[in-house]
């Protein structure tokens, strides 16, 4: 892939990710460390939870669904972090055995007025599962390098 | 400590949260698997950054600011899971060393008017480092069993 600056997004920019696979393993593993709630890290105490079953932490299916986004090399070459993001929603319960993709867009950009050397984009991000339902949405603040 | 339900939650309830230190290697372990940016598992590649050196993911630096949240026992018997969470800032870049803890504040609470076992509080949480200086602030929503 070409690398990409500021200057090459347009708004209403798509792209579409690869997919990731959330095993029981991995989901209990993250939670152990990071979310170590009953209906993330016990199968058995799950069944009775309000979800019915094992499920990922938000936490988890957030940051594989931006890792998902990295893979795909389209801010390799600019990404300067991010200063935040607004209004996500865990829409609907992952399950073990679900297959993860993001997709996102350019909605907004702007070249920032203090520093020449960078704009910021502004991106609506889509994680959805193998059924095309939404599991997260939100919209994300994204620092990008300007070409030269 | 004595279990608490939604109705014990009352606006303008505050709590602290314990510490945690993150280590370079931590740091570097979990972006390799979420975030493999170059300031995140790179530390000569870091110092050449807009960022100067190594710093840990926000992915990395939200879970371990919410496992903190967990680990005060607070939402033990009551939470039912989180439908999500708005204005999301990271203000300060995490180095390895830093400490971070957490802080919040009930802010509004809600029952859930379909469902009688339940309601919803909105908290506003402060993440921040050893000098007290705030890294991420957000405003999550959890959704948190009734008593009885």
């Amino acid at each position: 892939m070409t690398d990409r600056y500021f200057d090459n997004f347009a708004i209403g920019d798509r792209f579409v990710t690869a997919g990731v696979t959330l095993t029981e393993s991995a989901i209990i593993d993250f939670a152990l460390r990071f979310d170590p709630q009953p209906f993330h890290i016990d199968a058995e105490a799950a069944k009775q939870s309000n979800y019915g079953g094992l499920i990922a932490s938000g936490f988890q299916t957030l940051a594989l669904g931006f890792r998902m986004v990295l893979e795909t090399g389209v801010f390799r070459a600019c990404s300067m972090g991010s200063p935040g993001f607004d209004e996500l929603r865990w829409l609907k319960p992952v399950r073990p055995g679900d297959t993860l993709h993001t997709e996102l867009e350019v909605v907004e950009k702007a070249p920032s007025r203090s520093k020449p050397d960078r704009g910021i984009l502004r991106l609506k991000i889509w994680i959805k599962n193998q059924k095309g339902e939404d599991v997260i949405t939100f919209t994300s603040m994204h620092l990008a390098r300007r070409r030269g």
